[in-house]
C-alpha cells in the first residue's frame, strides 16, 4: 500500500527503508530537504492517492500537535493519520476529538526498539477502532519483527491504549535498566569479583534474568569495561514520569519504577537541594561538619 | 568423565539427566532410596573412583554444611567439592577452608534456570581456583546451555564469587519481576486497555523489554488471564536479603532491589505492624476512623 | 470582625468556637440544621454586612466547587472567599479566576491540627494578594497557635500557594509517619526489646526524633499496646499524591514520601496484583510453589 | 556520687559538665591531656573508689573495643562499665560476656541529643540487668532532661537493648529528615511558593509535622536561604545501615529508612557506576547520547 511519513530521524528514516523494503510506497516527510521526498506537508498530501494513511513520527508534544493541527487543514474526510511517536494518550484522545470532526481517523502506536528496529523490526502497540487499526495492518506487518503477529504487535484497546501500553512499557524498561544496574554497580564493588562483564555476558543464556538489555550491557562493558568513559547523567522523555503519575493516580503501588525515575533525576543534578537540606539539619543538632561548596567531603564523622 | 552428585530434587535430579545425556557417569544420592543410586553417602564415596568430584546440590545452610562435613570425612585428599546450591559466599570461604584442611579442594557454582534447565541447560556462576575450576569443567559443560561458553557460565574469581554473582542475579531477578509485576498492575488498573495478556505477549519480539521472564509472564497470563486462581504471597529464598545486606555494607545505593524484596515482605503480612502505627497516629491527631480488625476499610475519609 | 463560615463539621465546628472565642461574629452554616446559624447560603450570605469575608470549610473537589460557585452568585463585588479546606493549588487559580470576574476576591489557606487545633490552634499556611490576606488577618490571628505571628502562620505567595504548602505539608506527614512506623515495627519483631510503648514514650525529651507525631505515637501505644485492636487499613486524603506527582513533574527525587504513599495503597488492597504476577512469574520459571486463594501461604521454599 | 568518664569530645565533655552541675564527681579522661583529669586509664581507675563505675563515650567499633579490653585489666570484679556511645548492639553482648568473665558489669546506653544535651539534657536508652541499671541511676537522672523520667529515659531491655532502640530512632532519624528534604526540595522548585524558609517556620506551632528538626530546619534555612553555602553531602554513622540490616533480617519492610540511607550514599559519590549502567544500556538500544567524563550532560533527548 502507500503511505506517507512524516518525520525520518533517528526512528523514522528506518522505519521508511523498513517499510519500502516490504514492497510499500512511502512518501516520507522531514525539514530536512536532503532525506525528505516531498517539500513540504502540502506536497506530501498532494502525491499521496485519497483515501490517504499519514504516519506521524515526530516529537511528541507540540511539534506532534503542530503536525497533526496543519495535516488536520491538508487531509480530507476518510483519510487516517497514525501518531507513533512517544506521545502521551491523552493527546491522543484529543487529537482523534479534532480530527474526527473533520472526518479523519485516527490510530496511535507506540513503537519499540530503538535503533536496532530496522533489521530486527519494531515491538508495535496500538489504539483505535477495529476498522481503523486494520487498514493499517499491511504497514504494522511491515514494521514489526518477524515471527507471529501476535509477538510483536498488540491492538490494544481504543485511541490511547497503545500509547498507554508503550508508557508502561518504558516504565517497566526504566525498572529493568535500574535493576541490573544496581547488580553491576554492587558486583563492581566487591573486590571477590574479578571480572564483572564476563559475568554480565554469562547471564545471556540459561539464567533468569536473561534478556535484551542483558545482552546489550554485556556488550556496552565489553567496550567500556569499568565505564572509564562516560559519565552517570541519564535522561527520561516522558513516559516514566506519567507511568509514575498513573500509577499515583490509580493507587497502584509502584516502588520500583518510581526509585528508577527518581535515580534519573538525582543523575541530573550537581547538588542535591534535598541532601543540602539534610546536611543542614544534621549541622544544627549534631556539630556535624558540614561540606562547604566547592570542597571535597569527608566521608566518616563520629 | 565420572562424578558424585549428592540432592536429586527439583535441580539436582534433572540436572543428573542432563549429565548423563552428555555421556558422563553420574552416580546420584538422595535420600529417597527410589531415586537414589547409592544407599549413603559412605556408598557413594565407595563408588567414585579417586581423585573424585562430587556436586552436592542441597539446600543452603545447615542441610549443606552437614553435607559438606560429612563428605570431609568420607573424602580423601585431591578429592573435590562443588558446592551447586544456592549457598551464602561466606559459607563458601568457611567450607573451603575447614575442606582445605584435609587437602579437599572446593569450587561454588550459582545455577540459574529452573526447572527449565534439563533441556535449555542451566547458567553456571563458579568460584575458586583456576585448576579446581578446570577440574570440573567436562561437568560445566554437560550443563550448561549450547553456545559459546562465555554466553552461559563464568569463571567470576575465587571461592565464593561464583555464588556472589549468583546472589547478585537473584537481586536482579527480583527487581525484574518487580518491574514487571508494577507495569501489569498499572495496565490491570487502567480501563483503557482492553487486553492486558496480548499487551505482555506482543512484546516478546522488536520490544526493549523483551526477556525470558516477560515470556514467562506472558504464558501465565494466558493460562490465568487476571489471575483468579492464584494469590500474591511470594516467597524470598535469602539472596535477595543477602544482596541487599552487602549493598548495605558497601555503600552502594540499592533501591529498586530492597523494594522488591519488601514487597515480598509485605506480600506475606497478614496485616502490617508498621500501617497499623500510622492508623493509630492518624486517628491521634485528626480523629480519622480507623479500621477495627476483622471490619473492611472505609476508603474515604475527610 | 464579622466572617461566614461554611462548614461545621469536624474542622469548621471547632472552628467557629475557636474564632468566636477570639471575640468575632461567627454566621456558621451546615447543611445539618441542628448546628447551623442560617437556613442556607442565600440567609448566610444576608447575614453579613458587605464587604463580606465568608470561609468555605468543606470537603476539596466537588462539594468545594460547588460551594463556591453558589457563593459567587450570593456575594457582591467587593467580597472575599477564604478556601480552608484541602483543595488542590490547582483549583485555587480556577476559583479565583472565575471569581475575579465578579469582583470577589480569593485567598486560599491550609489549615492544620486536626481534631487538636481548637485548644492548640491551627497551623496556618495562606496564598494570595498581600491586601486580601491582610483583610483575613484578624481570623488567622484568632485561629493560629499562641506564640508569634510567623510560627504558626505564613504568606506563602500568591494564590494557590498556601494550599501547595499545606499539600507538602501533608507530603512531610506521611515521610514522618511511615518513618516512625517502620521503626515500631522493627522494635516490635526484635525479642531483645522487651518494652517498645516506653521507648517510643522515652522519645519525648532530649532526642533527636522527638516530635508531636512520636508524642502521639506514644499516646497510642499507651492505649493498645501491640496495636491488637485497629487495623493496618490507610487512607489518603489526596495531598500525599498530588505531592508524588508535582515532584514527578518538576523532577524532584522523593522516595521516601512516595514510599510512604505507596504503602498505604498497598495497606488498602486485599491482594496486590503486582504480588500475584510475582508469583506467577516465579511459578512459571521455578516451580516455585503458588498459594492458591483462599489458602494460608507457606512462607519458605528452595 | 562518683563516676570515670572517658571520652572528652563534642558530647563526652559536655556531659562531664552537666553530671557536674548536678553536684556528682566525675573524673574525666581523654588522650588530650589539656581537658583530661587523669595522665591515663591507671590513672583514672585509681582516682575511683570501688566499687567503680565508668562510662566510655569514644568512637564506637575499634576504639570502643580497644578502652574497654583496657579498663577490664585495670578495673576489679564488683566495678561497671556503661558504653554510652554509638555501639552496635552485637559488640554489647560480646562486651558483656567478656566482662562477666572478670566480674565487671555491664550496661549500654545509647544517648540522644548532640550538642544541645549539654544545656536541654540527653534522651537516653538503656540496656542491662535491672540491678546495673539501677547503680547507675542517678548519672542517668544527671544527664537526661528535666521533667519525667520516662519522657527522656527508658530501660528498654537487657544487655543491647539500649543501643538497639537508639539504632531504630536514628533510623527513624534519617527517614524523617529525608521526609522534611524532599519537602523542601519540591518548595524550592515551585516557583508558587515565595517564601520557603517562612513556611518551615511557619510550622512550628499548630502543625502536624511540628518537631525539633523542624525547628532546626527553621533555624538552618533563617541562617542560609537557598542554602547558597552548603553541599549535599551526607554522611552516615553506620546506626542507620544495621537498621536496615536487622529489617531484612528480620522480614521488615523498611522502603522509607532504607531510601533514606540510600540517598545519602548517593550524595557522597563523584559519579554513580549504577547510571554509568543506565546510560550505556540506553545508548547501545536507543543511539541515546552519552555523557562523556567532564562533560555538562544535556536534559533532554528524543
Amino acid at each position: 500500500m502507500q503511505i506517507g511519513l512524516i518525520g525520518l530521524g533517528k526512528m523514522g528514516g528506518n522505519m521508511r527503508d523498513r517499510i519500502r523494503a516490504a514492497g510499500h510506497e512511502v512518501v516520507g516527510y522531514d525539514t530536512d530537504q536532503k532525506i525528505s521526498d516531498a517539500k513540504d506537508l502540502k506536497d506530501l498530501v498532494s502525491k499521496l492517492s485519497a483515501p490517504r494513511v499519514v504516519w506521524v513520527m515526530v516529537p511528541a508534544g507540540k511539534v506532534t500537535d503542530s503536525v497533526i493541527n496543519d495535516l488536520s487543514d491538508l487531509l480530507e474526510a476518510g483519510d487516517l493519520i497514525v501518531d507513533g511517536g512517544n506521545s502521551k494518550f491523552t493527546d491522543d484522545e484529543r487529537h482523534a476529538q479534532e480530527l474526527d470532526r473533520k472526518g479523519i481517523a485516527f490510530v496511535d502506536c507506540g513503537v519499540s526498539g530503538g535503533v536496532w528496529g530496522k533489521e530486527a523490526g519494531y515491538g508495535l502497540m496500538c489504539g483505535g477502532s477495529d476498522k481503523d487499526v486494520e487498514r493499517v495492518m499491511p504497514i504494522f506487518d511491515a514494521l514489526r519483527p518477524e515471527g507471529p503477529r501476535d509477538e510483536g504487535w498488540v491492538h490494544a484497546g481504543d485511541v490511547g491504549a497503545g500509547h498507554y501500553v508503550k508508557m508502561v512499557h518504558n516504565g517497566i524498561e526504566y525498572g529493568m535498566m535500574q535493576a541490573y544496574a544496581e547488580g553491576y554497580e554492587l558486583l563492581a564493588a566487591k573486590e571477590i569479583v574479578k571480572d564483572v562483564p564476563a559475568a554480565f555476558k554469562a547471564w545471556t543464556r540459561g539464567t533468569v534474568v536473561r534478556s535484551w538489555l542483558q545482552e546489550l550491557m554485556a556488550t556496552a562493558l565489553a567496550k567500556d569495561p569499568g565505564f572509564d568513559k562516560i559519565s552517570g547523567f541519564v535522561n527520561d522523555s516522558g513516559e516514566g514520569r506519567w507511568t509514575v503519575q498513573e500509577a499515583v493516580e490509580y493507587g497502584v503501588p509502584m516502588p520500583v519504577i518510581s526509585a528508577s525515575l527518581f535515580a534519573r533525576f538525582v543523575s541530573r543534578q550537581d547538588d542535591s537541594p534535598a541532601m543540602q537540606a539534610v546536611a543542614a539539619m544534621r549541622n544544627e543538632f549534631g556539630g556535624h561538619p558540614v561540606t562547604l561548596k566547592g570542597q571535597k567531603g569527608i566521608v566518616t564523622d563520629h
